[in-house]
C-alpha cells in the first residue's frame, strides 16, 4: 500500500520528466513542498521551497540532467500522515540517491543527491584496486617508490589539482575523498603534526559530540572508542588517519597568498625550507567552521595590568591558580575555559553579554542524537544512513522537529534550568525556541552543551554577571556597560570568531572576501545570521562567487558528509564533465 | 526441521552435562566425531578426536566448567548430509560461542570457544567507555596527561603485566586486544618504527593474501584498500594502528634476556638510552611465525668470491643487475627473490632442493578464499564470522576439504601446471594432495602463491635446477650434490627459518627452548612436521611447557583471530580466574 503510493509517484514523476512536462512534474508536489538537491540536478546545494521554485529549477535543469530510472530502494515507512522511502535514479552524469516523503499522495519533501559520478565511481569493495599487477616486470615501480616520486614532484614538476588549506578533520576528510577519486590533492597545515589543531586547544577539551556522530570517512572509530573523545586522542587519530591513507600533507607550512591567474591559482606557501609557489586549479579553505578570532577591541585593553587573551590563545589554566579570572562570553568556549580555570584553582566569573542556549549533554545524547547512537546502529542505521537521513530534511523543516525536541528537553530538565536561571545566568532556546542545533546552523554561536560548567554556575562556584558587556578595560579589570568595575588578574575574551570569508581576505584579497560574503548561516532573520533566507548554509561546500574557491569545514559530522560532495564537485570539474551550476551565487543575491 | 534437530541435541547435551552424565553426553557424538575447544572447557586450544578423548576431557572439565544455557543462534543450515548451526552457552567464567554440525542426529563436529569473560567483557559498542566524566574536577587528569604519566612510569614505578616481544602484526594485534581488556602491556620492537618489520623486507614484496583475510582487530581496512597490499603500505598501516590505538611501544629496543624469578620475569631490554630491567608477569614471543633464519652451513661458504646472504638479509636486487644470481630454495621467498633479481636485470637460476606446491594467486582467490572475499561480505560473512567458520573446522577435517579444493585447482589450471613442470620445476600438492594451506600449517614451508614468478620459470627467463641441494660453496659458485658446479656472482639462501622456540633459546635458555619444543606444525607425519599428531598447531596461542611464556604469531589472519584468545588467557590469569589447563604440555607428550 505505502510502497504502491511511492512507486506510483515515482512513475508519474519519471514520465513527466521524460516528456519534458515540467508543469506535470511540479503538479506532483504539494504547495508547501520542499526539494533539497545535493548536486544531482543543480550542481549546487540548494533547497527549493514551493512549486514555483521547483518549476524554475526543473525548467532550467531537467533537459541537461535527463533524470531517469526513478525507483524505490527498500520498503516505505509510514507514520500515519506521511509515507517515506529511499529512492534512486540516474542522470546524464551520475547515479543519484534520495528520499521521498509523500503526504496525501503528493511530494511533501524530495531529497536528491549524487551518489557516484558515472564512469568515475570510487573504486571500493568489489571494484577496489588490486594493488599490484601480479606479473614480474623490469619496469616495476613499487608503492613506496611511487610515493617518494610523487612527493618529490608535488609542487615542482607536478601541480596538485586541489590545494587544501588546513589539515584538521575538514581538510583530511576531503583529501581522503579526493584520493579515493584519483584527484591529486595537497593539504597545507601550519602545525608540525596532523591533528595539532586539536592538540593545541585548551587542556581540558573533550569533544562535546558523541562518537557515533564523529566518524571520519573510510575508517570509522573502533567499537571501543570512547563516547566523548579527548582532544589529544582525536589529534592522534587524525595523524594516524593521514598516515594510514597516505595523504599528501605539507606540515609546518602556511599559505601566504593566493592569486587567480586565469586558469590556475598562484599560491605562495611558506615552508620550513623556504617559500614555494604552487599552481593548483582549485583552492579549498578548510580552516575551520570559523574565520579569524574576533579582535579584542575594548578601549583601554592595552593598559590592562594582567593577562588579556582571546580564547583561541588560551591553553591551560594552571598559570592562573588563585587568580581572579574573568571569562567574557557565555557560549561553549567560555564555559570550557571557565571550568578549566576553576579546576586550576582560579576564582572565575563569567561575563555573559547575551543569553545562552544550554543543554545537558546526557539529555542531548538521549533525545537529540537518536539516529547517531548505538541503538541506531543496532537498528541498522549506520553513520552513512544517518547522514543521508539528516541531509534529507531541508533546514526549514528541521526547525519544526528541533522545536518539538526542545519542548521535551525543557520539560525533562525543568529543575536544571530553574537552578541555572537562579544563578543569574540568562537562558534562551533560540528566537523561535528551536534550540541549540539551529543556533549552530544560523550563527554558530550562543550555545553550550553542558559537560560540567552548569553545576559550578548553579552552585555559585563560578560567578555570573549577566546582561552586560565590557565597555572598557582599566588596569585593574574591566568596566561593564552599566559602569561597574570588575577586578581581574586575567581576562579571557571568549568573544568568538569572524566568518570564514575573512580568512579569504587575508590570503586572496578584500575584493574576493567581499564577493564571497559571509559564510555559514541560513539567513533565518535571527540576530547574527546574515540575511536573506537561503535555506542552506551560506557558501559552504558549494560554488562560491569566486571561481575555483571553496569552503569546506564544520564539525566532524559535517566534514565527513559534505567532504563527499565537495570531492564530487572537484572531480567532475577535473574530468571536464558538464557542470552547470543552478542557483549559484550570481543568481541568489547572497 | 533442521532447527529441531539442533535444538533437540542441545537440550539433551545440556541435560546430560547438568546431570553430570558424561557417558550420556558422549553418546550424543558419532564415533568419528571431533570437538575443537578454544579455552571454553579446557583453557587450552585442543581438538578431541573420538568419544574416548571427548569423555576424558568432559570427565575432567565438566564439573569445574559447569556449562549451561546451550542454545542455537540463528537458523540451521543443511547440505543434505549434515546440519550446522551457530550456538551459544555459558560456563562458570565465560560466555561461549560455537558451532554444531550434526550427522544422523549425532554430533559430527562441535566447536566451542570463549567469546567473553563474564564480568570482564570488553567494553565496546553500547558498553564503550564514556571517555570523560562530564563534571568539573580540580583533580582532573587529562587523557594526554594520563598517557604521559603512564609512559613515564611504565618499566619504572609500574611494571607491564605482559611484555610482548615484537611489534609486527602479531604483537600489535595482541597489544590492542589487551588494551581493550585493560591488561597493561608493553611491546618491545627492535626497529625504529612500528611496521618496519614489513618495510625492511625485500623491495618488491606485496602481500600474497587478499585484504579480506588481512584485517587487524578493531580497525578494518577501508573499502578502497587494495586487494594485495604492498609491504610499505602495510608498514604504514601498522604504524598508524599503533598510534590510533595508543599502544605502548618501546621502539629501537631489543630483549636481551629473560629469566623467570618465581612470580615474574626479569627481562633485560636494551634501549637507545641504555639497558632497563622489566618485570612482567607474562612474556609473549610475537617475533613472527618463524624463529631465527636457518644458518648458512654449506662448507666453503666463507670462500665464496661473490655475495652470499640469507633471504632474511635480502632487500633489493638492484645491486645485482647483470650478475649471475643463484636462489637456493623454491618456496615463497625464493620465488619472490628470484623475481626481484630478474626485474633488476640479473641472470637468475633457482636451485630447487625439493618439490614445491605452487598455486596461481587468481585461482586461489577464486576458489580458496571463498569466505574471505567481497562476495562473502555481501552474503553477510564478515571477517569475524569467517574467522569463526574457519576455526570451527578441526584441522583433521580441514584436510579433506583442502584435498577436494586442490582437485579443482589442478583441473582448472592443468595447462599452467604442465607448462611449469616442463620447465623442470618439481611440483607437489603435499604428501596427501591437500595443498598449500595444509603445508603452511604443517611445516610453514614448501609453497608459493604465484604472483608472477611462474611465468618467468615456464618461459625459461628464470632457470631451474631441480632435485639437487648445495653440497658446498666454491669461490666461483656452488657445487650441487650431483657434483655439478653452478657459477654465480650472488647466492641468496632462501633456506627458511628455524622454529620459534629457537628464539627462546637465545633469550631465555636452551633448557627453556628444549622444554617448549618445536612450535608450529600439527604432527601430521609429513616430512618437516614434528610428531606426534596434536591436531593443533604446536605451542601457538596456548600454554606452553614453560610457565608464563607464550607464542603469538602467524600471518595477519591468524594474528587477528588468535590474538583474542591469547588476550583472554592473559586477562583471566591477571584477574585470578580459576584457569585449569586441560591437555596441556605436561599431558600431551609434545
Amino acid at each position: 500500500m505505502n510502497e504502491n503510493a511511492v512507486d506510483l509517484w515515482l512513475t508519474r514523476f519519471d514520465t513527466a520528466l521524460k516528456a519534458g512536462d515540467v508543469a506535470g512534474a511540479v503538479a506532483l508536489f504539494r504547495p508547501e513542498a520542499a526539494w533539497r538537491d545535493l548536486l544531482a540536478f543543480t550542481w549546487n546545494i540548494v533547497t527549493l521551497e514551493g512549486p514555483a521554485r521547483i518549476a524554475a529549477m526543473l525548467g532550467d535543469c531537467h533537459a541537461r540532467t535527463a533524470p531517469t530510472g526513478w525507483h524505490r530502494v527498500g520498503p516505505a515507512e509510514s507514520d500515519g500522515e506521511t509515507t517515506s522511502a529511499w529512492i534512486a535514479f540516474t542522470t546524464t552524469t551520475a547515479q543519484g540517491t534520495g528520499r521521498l516523503t509523500l503526504r496525501d499522495g503528493l511530494a511533501d519533501v524530495l531529497f536528491t543527491a549524487i551518489a557516484d559520478l558515472t564512469g568515475h565511481e570510487e573504486k571500493r569493495g568489489a571494484t577496489r584496486p588490486k594493488g599490484i599487477v601480479h606479473k614480474a616486470s623490469r619496469t616495476r615501480e613499487t608503492w613506496s617508490e611511487a610515493r617518494t616520486r610523487r612527493r618529490a614532484q608535488l609542487g615542482a614538476e607536478e601541480q596538485p589539482q586541489v590545494l587544501i588549506i588546513g589539515g584538521g578533520q575538514g581538510g583530511l576528510a576531503l583529501a581522503a575523498r579526493l584520493k579515493a577519486l584519483n584527484v591529486p590533492a595537497l593539504v597545507v597545515e601550519k602545525n608540525p603534526r596532523a591533528g595539532d589543531s586539536w592538540r593545541n586547544r585548551y587542556r581540558s577539551l573533550v569533544l562535546h559530540d558523541p562518537v557515533w556522530y564523529d566518524h571520519l570517512p573510510y575508517i570509522p572509530f573502533p567499537a571501543h572508542w570512547p563516547v566523548f573523545c579527548p582532544k589529544d586522542q582525536m589529534g592522534d587519530w587524525l595523524e594516524a588517519y593521514a598516515l594510514a591513507l597516505d595523504l599528501d600533507l605539507w606540515l609546518s607550512s602556511s599559505v601566504e597568498s593566493a592569486v587567480w591567474q586565469g586558469d590556475r591559482w598562484e599560491v605562495m606557501v611558506r615552508r620550513p625550507e623556504g617559500t614555494t609557489t604552487l599552481r593548483p586549479v582549485e583552492l579549498v579553505f578548510a580552516t575551520g567552521a570559523y574565520g579569524p578570532p574576533r579582535a579584542i577591541d575594548w578601549p583601554g585593553a592595552e593598559n590592562f595590568a594582567g593577562t588579556l587573551i582571546h580564547s583561541s590563545a588560551y591553553q591551560d589554566g594552571r598559570n592562573f591558580a588563585g587568580k581572579r579570572a574573568l571569562v567574557v562570553g557565555a557560549a561553549s568556549s567560555a564555559h570550557d575555559v571557565a571550568v578549566d580555570l576553576w579546576e586550576a584553582g582560579a576564582e572565575v566569573t563569567l561575563i555573559q553579554r547575551s543569553s545562552t542556549c544550554v543543554v545537558r549533554s546526557e539529555t542531548l545524547m538521549d533525545l537529540g542524537f537518536d539516529i547517531y547512537s548505538e541503538e541506531a546502529v543496532a537498528r541498522g542505521i549506520d553513520v552513512d544512513r544517518a547522514d543521508l537521513l539528516s541531509a534529507s530534511t531541508p533546514f526549514s523543516r528541521f526547525t519544526d522537529g528541533q522545536r518539538a525536541l526542545y519542548q521535551r528537553i525543557r520539560a525533562q530538565d525543568a529543575d536544571f534550568y530553574a537552578r541555572l536561571a537562579a544563578s543569574g545566568m540568562q537562558l534562551d532556546f533560540g528566537e523561535d525556541d528551536s534550540g541549540l542545533m539551529m543556533k549552530a546552523l544560523r550563527t554558530a554561536s550562543g550555545y553550550y552543551i553542558d559537560v560540567g560548567a552548569s553545576e559550578l554556575i548553579a552552585t555559585g562556584q563560578i560567578g555570573v554577571v549577566a546582561g552586560h558587556g565590557v565597555a572598557r578595560v582599566v588596569p585593574e579589570g574591566v568596566v561593564l556597560d552599566d559602569g561597574r568595575t570588575v577586578a581581574a588578574d586575567v581576562v579571557v575574551a571568549c568573544t568568538g570568531y569572524q566568518s570564514m570569508h575573512r580568512t579569504v581576505a587575508g590570503i586572496v584579497s578584500e575584493a574576493a572576501a567581499d564577493a564571497v560574503g559571509p559564510c555559514w548561516g541560513l539567513g533565518s532573520g535571527v540576530r547574527g545570521d546574515p540575511g536573506p533566507w537561503l535555506g542552506e548554509l551560506r557558501n559552504m561546500w558549494k560554488p562560491t562567487a569566486v571561481k575555483n574557491l571553496w569552503f569546506h569545514g564544520g564539525n566532524l559530522a559535517l566534514s565527513r558528509f559534505y567532504s563527499r560532495h565537495v570531492a564530487l564537485q572537484l572531480k567532475a570539474r577535473m574530468e571536464g564533465l558538464p557542470v552547470t551550476v543552478w542557483g549559484g551565487p550570481d543568481q541568489r543575491g547572497a
